[in-house]
């Protein structure tokens, strides 16, 4: 007998974990409370109380939040503003693919800066602001995506001075931030930097992915400037999901299920951390202290299309490591592992074949 | 006591049409039914039981349907991936204000050739093919946005023609087929030449705008083009939502819905074509069987910005019928009557304010 394929792809959440009956009962609760907002046309940045309700979450006015069908929607929308052939972009070497596929795709030139244990190599930033300033610099600094590792206080303060000094954008992407299961929280850029920075984040890794609900927070002009975009492309985003959000976090639902959501995810985290080690002791691995991956360097002399074709015969599907690298050969040792949507048992297998065939 | 103000702006339906108590309990029962699929990421062209259902409306396969976010979204997608600056598109004049909006957007040059009572001006699209075929026309052959009129059957036959032998995409926005009041329905320019045409529709008109779902129809091919054109930028649409509307299909409740609305919008059609005639003997207006809109032509010697102003004044928001012209000021005179969003007693009451400014 085949034993079951163990998938290392994407971070989604697992399915088990996704709060179905409070769901459901708050889309009909939504839906027959507030029906002429939530299924008329709204030409408008998002739901209101749902606005009003994460303004008051991150300490901001409800005119600097839009709310999004997604944060990455929101992030290509940013990119139609503000990039363009022969702008040049910023992002952490590696970065989250999806996001250096949208910076391409509005022509920009998308640069990469070496990702350190504790973020950024401010140096090599430095340097390369030197050549002018780039339109934008996307960053994960909590629980970065692909790597695990969180941008520490000390380099978030030298960025967002940097950002001010040289004035261009940071886009911080925080879906993650909340999903801290040991160790202490630094600022949020944002908080930093405000008239520099535009923090996105979403609901799809603390409550659900499909409901698409993401949303950005910035100056209130800016906002206001992604809000005439957004009227432009769709009028209005989805509203009944909002609405059924919005009821959710409403009922004090949000907090609880974070916490719930960090029991089952912490050990899952200590898992990979203690199999890496057993099963892989020739490779490097970040240590996180929270959100959803753990990015593994595997020892040399390894080759990433050859791994990957022996992980599919070995029941093991993996992303190719060079998609999160700006210039991809930089990955061909990279691996990134998501462990939040896998058991216990589960890593503990996974590492067990990737070791027999690395 | 000032009277109420009429709102004759967007093609809204009427808050009080939309089925609210089917929608919530179809929200509810999806959710439980499917929560893996409508709680998760999903990376596709939308809700599977929803495309297939769609697909047999339609009488095509299901990978011919990509359900989106608002068909509107789904248009920009199409500009995005075939226009460009420099390239030329097509419209009618008058056409849908937000249509030309997200064609200049990607820089396109925008043509408009004269819309007659039974469609396009064949001759003028003609002419301007001669100067080499445009990238794509955009036609709404059903009630159109924003005259009400609808393309005859030999116009939709040559108008096919015409693609197909010149190689060129027509996008055929029918938000509003299903909503015929009288007469006789022809065929979509979309069954006539289905490898040329591409068919957006949207269940906004027919239940409700709020839910955001809009669909299209197209070769198999440019339909997948398509999907990944909507992946990269979004992952997926937004998938609750689909559910619940699936869910509303699935029950019957449709069919029955749309045959409510017409009993809703027909009188409000018939009071707008009675007050016309009564309040404003010089204009001329277009008579349509369907839709939501009847376009009117004031009498020669108005200003439209002088006209706005004093509607305002009166109790009456009227939208400036120039943003539906390519070329704005040929739109001096016209105004567009969104009549299903009122009662009939309210359109004889904005006809009769109307009469008095012009």
């Amino acid at each position: 007998m085949t034993p079951p394929v163990i998938n290392l792809t994407r971070g989604m959440p697992p399915v088990d974990v996704f709060p179905v009956n409070d769901l459901a009962r708050c889309a009909e609760t939504a839906l027959r409370h507030d029906p002429a907002t939530l299924l008329q046309y709204g030409r408008s940045p998002g739901y209101k109380p749902l606005r009003e309700w994460l303004a008051e979450q991150h300490r901001v006015n409800p005119d600097q939040v839009l709310i999004g069908n997604s944060s990455l929607e929101i992030f290509a929308f940013i990119t139609q503003i503000h990039l363009g052939p022969g702008i040049r972009a910023c992002v952490e070497s590696p970065s989250y693919d999806r996001g250096i596929t949208l910076m391409r795709r509005s022509g920009a030139q998308v640069v990469g800066i070496p990702l350190q244990e504790d973020g950024l190599d401010l140096d090599a930033l430095e340097a390369e602001i030197k050549q002018g300033p780039p339109a934008l610099l996307y960053v994960v600094a909590d629980f970065q995506n692909p790597m695990g590792t969180t941008t520490s206080a000390e380099k978030r303060r030298r960025l967002a001075g940097l950002a001010q000094e040289h004035g261009f954008w940071i886009v911080e992407d925080a879906p993650y931030r909340a999903l801290r299961y040991k160790g202490q929280e630094a600022p949020t850029l944002h908080s930093l930097a405000p008239d520099r920075v535009l923090l996105l984040s979403s609901f799809s890794k603390i409550l659900a992915p499909g409901v698409r609900l993401g949303y950005v927070i910035g100056p209130a002009e800016t906002i206001a400037e992604l809000a005439r975009w957004a009227v432009d492309t769709y009028i209005g985003p989805v509203f009944p999901t909002q609405g059924m959000v919005y009821e959710y976090c409403r009922a004090g639902l949000l907090a609880p299920n974070i916490e719930r959501l960090k029991q089952v995810y912490a050990p899952r985290l200590e898992a990979t951390l203690e199999a890496l080690p057993k099963h892989l002791p020739g490779a490097t691995w970040t240590r996180p202290e929270g959100g959803f991956y753990v990015g593994v360097t595997l020892p040399q002399g390894g080759d990433m299309a050859r791994l990957l074709a022996r992980a599919d015969g070995a029941g093991l599907k993996l992303t190719d490591g060079r998609g999160f690298y700006p210039v991809p050969e930089e990955g061909n040792r990279f691996l990134r592992v998501p462990f939040c949507s896998v058991t216990p048992e589960e890593i503990e297998e996974a590492m067990v074949r990737l070791a027999r065939i690395v």
